[in-house]
């Protein structure tokens, strides 16, 4: 039985322990926050779980196994690392750090003491994606075009991060796992309306080798919650609508077919083709029970997390080439030039498809 | 009766012709095109309706009160230049030019002869437009924090202009209209798939005074057809759904409302108000009856049409400062800098909007 | 090339008349309407079609070879019998006939004349509906368990028949020909809120043999436009969407299965069956261009309509049934024992499914 | 502090459990089933809870104020009555018992003992209902003219009652609390496919004085999940719709408008009326929360409950008229002719909306 203890228990923690707790192979065993009515709220609902304000009684616990830090963004490179110093495996939520060079010292940090680290990119957990990566994978979609993301909604402003920080990293993370690759350009721009130091509204492109481009939009400030994401490929076209309880993705046989020989300008004409749409049945399993699982699978395995440092270092190079552009009305900037890149390749070998168990 | 002729009828020449002979105080007499298809299939409809291959018979007769031009963007300027010099009243569509240095020898050449210039950016025409506009008069949204716009759609690939020229004229039109602002920093980033030379997918964003910023998401390569605006207020969000066939605008009376007094960081907490949603009736007169009307108008009663010569010089503008940006990924360029800008504020007079009868 | 004469403008007349002169097989040379408001509109429309307010310069008329009817349905009989005797071929808009006997004596008519009868059931000759008989006779559905139709609207309140005579006629003739059965039982009931004479909302119900049952939910007073027909079967289930643009069609993997084999009530589960669901592409034709392509196709090559005489008589059948049952607030009505009864099977031979081409 | 007892602990009874426990008011001590893997699901939920095989432990347990009953419909008698007996007040489940003269000896238990009855229709206490209430009574929608309930699903077959026992006591409850009224005639239609013995599709249809009609449509066999009910009045139409997450009612401002006087057939002609729509704000609270806040409110302060046995009897009432129709085809039975009828009035007063805290 791996022993859990949990830092941070406001708004996502809770769910770490509830998932940690009905895992069979591991167990929470202490829980630190330094608000007293949340740990008076776990105490409620797990009444053997201890509680504390000082979350060295979990780092310098010899039984405890895995920490996995739930707290505010700037704090997770002191937990994770003084926790990694304790040799604990660490699971962190996103983003995995506030900067690059701080997830890279986390990577360098677990292959120091061989302990497993892995970022919560809870997304890559989902059937819905799953079955996205599988259909990518078989190449129904052919070459895949652009990508388009929206996740909008009216709330839930954070105080330490602005609306790129807070949101696009689900949809960065998604997109790097689909694709297999990393952007070479950035460009961000959007404006604050409420906080006047953290913007609330965002678009983020990424451009890619070829004409390969996604764009991911974000907002705090929207009337209808959206979380959708095309992908338009060469042969067919997806669309994943997260919002949707069980027609999660829809997959269009539509397309654009170039005529391959024509003599003059004028014989020149597209085709388009207009096919079936199909709705594939997308399991409902609770993807953060199979992220969880599959991070205690990795150390008793000893195998490599599908979002380990290095997804998560991806993310944040991103969202900091992000930043850069942002400060400068969407002015581009070359991922790698401006930030930390000791790591910079996607070649570190990813673990298949099929070790998941959805 | 005024008499017109028409130069251009392939995809939208044909709409005009109708509308024009539909209404009551004009008249189609002649028709161009090169394309003898094309005249014979207007012959057969409207049998009455002279044809001609050159388009110099209709420039060239004394009859003739207005010419409407329906042809590629690159020819508006030669066929409304050449028909302002002969006296005519002209309606072009849109975009007005392929430059704005062609937009501003419109507008000269218009004032110099005393005719009617108007462009057709008809979505100024619908009801749908029209509506929103009077919401975002009435103060109701409060502060206009964003727009987003996203005009995607499978097909419809033009061969001599990309998807920002032929598709954003519409949303650029309508939120200047809405605003009565221009913005300040315009950016575009996009890619081509289908034919090298032709961006297929691209993002527009507007920046204005303050922190008011507008998106603008195109492309002729998308399963769905959507044609949706999104505009924040600081008081009340809208969206205009164009795809609905009768609902098409949405009020949502939510918003974020910040405390007034706070003493510290950890007091600070935003409300969220979420309220009732209406969705207005919107009439269903045809946009284009309504445009056409409103030009016979101006004529007759020697009036400033809604959508002059300034607002297709405006919307060209913006549409040259995004292509620049859009060959430099992003890059932001200031409106007026690069481009000519003899013509620069909105700060002519607008005809109110009680003088449009929908 | 067929000359064509007809009778009624009113709401549906305009819609043939522009059909049949498209049709390059036949010409429409007259037509008759009491209103002279309407035979003006029809005279600007068509300068060449010579109008009348006397029917019987249609009927009279040696030159014409075919007489379409669309006016209120009490006059359908007298129109179609007079022209049958007049050795016309005659199309008639749906419900053929106000009652069975006089629907039974067209057919005998048009069988003494050896001239082509046919009813305007349009909703065979949509792409949909074709593509769901082509479905259901697969067997990709299985056995069809039950038929689930909705018509509902706010609206085209008729002043001679009560909504279920108006809007059922569509239903009826669709359900008949997607499952090639006549219903044993029919009942009925609504009520009536705006005219006092003629009910407003009813529900109707037909009873097959085995289990299976189909609704008919009919109403003109209702907020939302819904046309919409489920269709049950043993292994898959189909919804028919009219009101959708493109998405009309959706087939559902979906099921129940009864365990074969138990031996206790305890034991015994229904297990559930959630699949893909495949929206297959449609066709967009127009369905009355088709139906009355088919019809000069029968006239020309001596065959029999898809919706004949037969057809017409059994929808009158079920609409005479329900009007019964509806005057005794649902109580069961066998078919054929109340109304007359002399052609009661569809014994007789359909037309094949490739016989039409959409 | 009320003490609960709880019989029955199946698909429904741990909310019961869940909720009894979280109202500060009371606490569930002891609960039975039949069913020991059930009996340690619960005990591993709430370990301080006992748990029992017999029923008996909790009706004779002198320390329990409260029983409530979530078992098979066909034994809610026979532990309601033990348990009124037994001088408990008594929750059962709905619909409250199987048969119309077992409600109203559990009525006159009540009576006799002074213990307060109540039924779990509990669709009346979520927020949506009390909104359509608040309208209905408001007058806003002026006189019902028919009300539409459809409640369609895959799934959830129950062994011992048939769909129409088993959904169709959700919309005939809500629907007697809208209208304040019993119906006058019931009839009934349905087939078995799965399960010959039981109906798993069928409609039922209740006739009002007046012209006022519902339907409610039930299935165990649709593809899609569907819980819509449509109110139609003289002067607005409502429109619940219980799938949608957030925007559950809608207010259409739609309407047909008979002219007041006119001389002639010919000069008859409805008016139209085409409004705005309004989708109100519903507030979010678990209606079972609020049923059980209630219940206990009207046994420490006396009052009657909105749900109480009388509401019961009346669906029940209506369910075995509507069993006796469906056994003949829809042949309309009228209410209280057939079934045990001491209590048919709804003339005993209602508590009002007031009392109700949503």
């Amino acid at each position: 039985m791996l022993k859990v203890g949990v830092i941070g228990c406001g708004y996502w923690g809770p769910n770490l322990i509830r998932n940690f707790t009905q895992l069979s192979r591991s167990d929470v065993i202490r829980v630190a926050d330094l608000d007293e009515v949340r740990l008076e709220y776990i105490k409620g609902l797990y009444p053997s779980v201890e509680t504390t304000m000082d979350y060295r009684d979990i780092i310098n616990d010899p039984e405890i196994d895995i920490v996995a830090v739930a707290t505010p963004v700037h704090t997770h490179y002191k937990f994770a690392s003084e926790a990694l110093c304790a040799k604990k495996h660490v699971f962190v939520e996103k983003p995995i750090t506030a900067s690059a060079i701080e997830a890279e010292n986390l990577i360098d940090l677990a292959e120091k003491y061989q302990r497993k680290l892995m970022v919560g990119h809870t997304f890559i957990y989902t059937s819905a994606v799953q079955k996205m990566k599988e259909i990518i994978c078989s190449g129904e979609l052919g070459d895949i075009y652009y990508i388009n993301s929206q996740r909008l909604n009216l709330g839930l402003f954070q105080q330490d991060i602005n609306v790129i920080w807070d949101l696009a990293p689900h949809d960065i993370s998604i997109i790097l796992y689909l694709l297999d690759l990393k952007p070479t350009t950035i460009s961000a721009v959007g404006t604050s309306h409420i906080n006047s130091a953290m913007e609330d509204v965002a678009v983020l492109t990424m451009k890619f080798s070829n004409s390969l481009i996604a764009f991911i939009q974000t907002s705090w400030l929207d009337p209808d919650k959206i979380r959708k994401m095309t992908v338009v490929g060469s042969k067919k076209m997806l669309v994943f609508d997260d919002v949707q309880p069980t027609e999660k993705i829809r997959i269009y046989d539509k397309g654009v077919e170039v005529p391959k020989h024509y003599d003059s300008y004028a014989e020149f004409h597209y085709s388009y083709k207009y096919g079936d749409i199909i709705i594939p049945k997308i399991d409902g399993s609770e993807p953060l029970y199979v992220e969880l699982d599959h991070f205690l699978d990795c150390i008793i395995n000893d195998e490599t997390p599908l979002t380990d440092g290095f997804d998560g270092l991806y993310v944040v190079q991103i969202l900091e080439a992000a930043e850069e552009s942002l400060k400068n009305d969407n002015r581009p900037v070359t991922l790698g030039q401006h930030n930390s890149c000791r790591y910079t390749s996607l070649s570190h070998t990813r673990p298949q498809l099929n070790s998941i168990q959805i």
